[in-house]
């Protein structure tokens, strides 16, 4: 009933997941990918070639800071932290391409150790991306110049529980699980479990807002924040005397989600919970989609709300469903998962049954929880097969979702269809608030020659939509470089300067992560 | 069961109240005040003195804009724009003293005419001070140079609701009660309700991050603002697409409680919710402040909440209670009050008894209820009677509230006893949330032969000694000019360099709001 019945597993570079579990597609699943005239690809993996770095004397300047044991320059450290995990890095490191590879690979072991990696950086006018668990979706790892990768590994302490106030200080390269395992020792949960989950740090949620698949219990981590550690090029900021201030603007809040723009997160304070004795996960059938929209929407703004409310389309209810019978001898309907930490809230069940829906046991629920992180798994085998398959995802207010859902998907299928590899789009809803919700698209096609460009197309499309509608340009995976434009176009130019403004006085140099959230001025 | 059953007041210049409702302090309090040593002052209010103001061109200039109804230079509607109403700001303005006095009073009509202002103060470098209720309790309204006043009672509509999504869009100029009327007629309320409910409006609960003493059901306004219009010298910004985002920081977070000092907040977008049917106010009766502390932090941690939450500590539950038996014969204790906005929930009832409190019934919370806006009232009639009063708040993480409450009082303590006149300091907690809560001090002395430097020096020992107990230096009332040295000191030089900086670019000629929030670079 906890995190730890799960499978231990290890990201690997440039696959989502771990060569001693490999993840195989289910045959029914490549007899699928036919009708999306998908085939097999003819090339191989390409190797990296190796290119040379910084000088003898800039690495032993950083080695001098963090000791000679936490500089690495092998090919293998570098290509191991080049880009994330988007479709599109996956293609390119699949590709062999070397640009967005770091020129060494620094570890840190302290606060101290980093601000003073920022200060020699900025004398030497190199490049810093800061890497925490290096599971970006979005382009946020990829500088626009040479640089040095600052990996927070080391930094993975718990360095004190209040339990009166219920916080945690989690150091910024303290892993999901670890965070989990750390504060199980004492009783507590910190109750945020995104996909990247196993592998995504403290310090990646905190610099790129994360929400996870308990958020409408534990909220998003932004939101279970109340203090936090900036290392900047200039020099320290400390944010969070309280919970909550009118002591001028929540600064918190415009560190969270910087993406290392204006330095590194190294250490927060977060809210913690007990944690839960007992947990249970149900799956429900509604009629429709917009059944099952203004079921949850019910109750996000009246409750009770569960701890994981989420709820799959038409579409994503037949493809991922092992098993049609599960709603009804294939009768249709969609598929929602309903979470609950602690005692079964039978009120819930009430109002869900209420608005229409039906409930189909643990057995959906159980399947969902023991399989939630794994989706992502199943991305390298299809790409193996020759599918292009990418995710997206947006937010806006409950009144826009009908129509953003809509306007998206058929800017993907329009422009995919465009480029001879018509798609399938699947779609979920999984984060609700009173106001609005989260929408999460899939999106599965046969590859073009190049499937890099291919995406690069659709997704312009798919922007393009999601601004048009209403929607923001990422609930929850951030901007990187991938959304930049968008973001730019989302709050405009003022704001846009304001942020500049900002990075310009924490990071005068531009050294960090440039071309990051924002484009270098 | 509802705010309407309130008498309508409206706010007086100069003193928090309105000459038809006047406030007189009870025999018993007159006769207490005389233990504190306090005697009634000598002298007499002073008229204030006329000054000219802006040219004529200049007058022309603004009423070309606006309409020349929408221009005001008259030393009445000057005057009754000048400061807010804390203590030194009352005692000032009895005292005729008319430094802080606008040199005009602007009254614009829409989100338009807002920004052609700022762009005509701008042309003319004239400052500008933005007035929305005018109830700043912290030099808010008091820029360090000469200045136009922007009134924004004319922006009082309700702009639009969305029943989907559940939010209303509000102009900014909107007070408390006509907010409450106007989503009052389609069922809806915003359950925002500060003490300075009845003067206060939506523009001013946004700019100086207001909380409502509904705050444990309903959070902070920041957490009900969804979206923004931001007018600034330098254009408009408009921001919120969704409930939340991962697209960057909160920039919200950065306009809320910015107090002017970027521009000027035409209108929000609030989530709303439905009208309660019922409400219930119930006294509770705890041993000492200590245990009662306790039972509304497991309230706050572990639930469920009530609407209303609020303790107070041994000298105020002895001070305000009208009838010491209400807590059951004179015994002593501390007095708790807990609002349910809805049906009572037996469930935090159990909880309250389980925790050592003892049920009063809905007596004490019926006229907690009914004087919840009373309070400021008494300062006056406290002020003729040559008594020195103010309050101050604060907040913090729970392990540190019992500290910072000694460390505030002990300092306010010796200030005033050093400067002859011994105070009686009290204090309630009225905000909580899980990881901490605020604290509330209200200090009466006797008045010296100046009460504003006497001030000054206890506000300076208060403030020293929140920083030092690591308490934020304020909670709800915002920085103004009162806080912001030690507003600076808490959040340091770097992020105030960076505030400077958005500052720098959306109000480059430092019109806005001048010396508020931030020092004038």
């Amino acid at each position: 009933m906890t995190e730890s019945d799960l499978p231990v597993v290890h990201l690997t570079p440039g696959r989502w997941g771990d060569p001693d579990h490999p993840v195989e597609l289910p045959a029914a699943a490549v007899e699928a990918l036919k009708h999306l005239g998908v085939r097999r690809p003819a090339g191989s993996p390409v190797d990296p070639e190796y290119r040379p770095g910084l000088t003898t004397a800039q690495l032993d300047f950083l080695a001098s800071i963090v000791g000679p044991d936490h500089v690495t320059t092998d090919l293998d450290s570098r290509w191991g932290h080049t880009r994330g995990y988007s479709t599109p890095d996956l293609l390119r490191h699949r590709a062999g391409d070397t640009t967005d590879m770091p020129d060494a690979v620094v570890y840190p072991g302290s606060h101290d150790e980093v601000q003073a990696l920022l200060a020699a950086c900025c004398e030497e006018k190199l490049a810093v991306v800061p890497y925490s668990g290096g599971t970006s979706v979005v382009g946020g790892l990829a500088a626009d110049r040479r640089f040095v990768t600052v990996d927070l590994r080391r930094l993975d302490q718990l360095v004190a529980i209040d339990e009166i106030s219920r916080t945690a200080t989690l150091q910024a390269g303290v892993r999901g699980p670890a965070a989990e395992a750390l504060l199980a020792e004492r009783g507590y949960t910190l109750g945020h479990f995104p996909q990247s989950y196993e592998g995504a740090s403290i310090g990646g949620y905190a610099a790129a807002r994360s929400s996870g698949q308990s958020s409408a219990g534990y909220g998003r981590f932004d939101q279970m924040v109340v203090g936090l550690t900036l290392a900047t090029p200039r020099g320290t900021i400390e944010l969070g005397r309280a919970p909550m201030s009118a002591a001028g603007p929540d600064l918190r809040q415009l560190v969270l989600g910087s993406e290392g723009a204006f330095g590194i997160i190294t250490s927060v304070v977060v809210r913690i919970r007990p944690r839960p004795a007992e947990r249970h996960f149900e799956g429900w059938r509604f009629e429709n989609f917009e059944a099952g929209l203004a079921a949850i929407r019910r109750l996000a703004q009246d409750g009770p709300l569960p701890t994981v409310l989420r709820l799959s389309d038409e579409a994503e209810t037949a493809v991922n469903l092992a098993d049609p019978d599960v709603l009804g001898g294939g009768s249709g309907g969609v598929l929602a998962i309903v979470g609950f930490d602690g005692p079964y809230n039978a009120a819930t069940a009430r109002a869900l049954t209420e608005a229409g829906g039906q409930n189909l046991g643990e057995g959906p629920g159980e399947t969902w929880r023991v399989g939630r992180y794994r989706a992502p798994y199943l991305r390298d085998p299809l790409l193996d097969e020759g599918a292009l398959v990418e995710t997206l995802e947006t937010a806006a207010f409950w009144s826009k979702l009908p129509g953003l859902k809509a306007a998206v998907t058929e800017a993907l299928v329009k422009s995919l269809t465009e480029q001879g590899t018509p798609p399938l789009v699947l779609c979920h809803v999984s984060h609700v608030y009173e106001t609005g919700a989260s929408l999460y698209f899939t999106v599965i096609s046969a590859q073009t020659d190049d499937p890099v460009a291919q995406w690069r197309t659709a997704k312009i499309a798919a922007n393009h939509a999601i601004a048009t509608a209403g929607g923001t340009i990422s609930h929850h995976h951030g901007v990187g470089t991938d959304h930049r434009d968008a973001y730019a176009e989302e709050i405009g130019p003022l704001a846009v300067e304001a942020l500049q403004a900002v990075k310009k006085v924490l990071d005068p140099d531009n050294i960090m992560n440039p071309g990051i959230l924002l484009t270098s001025s």
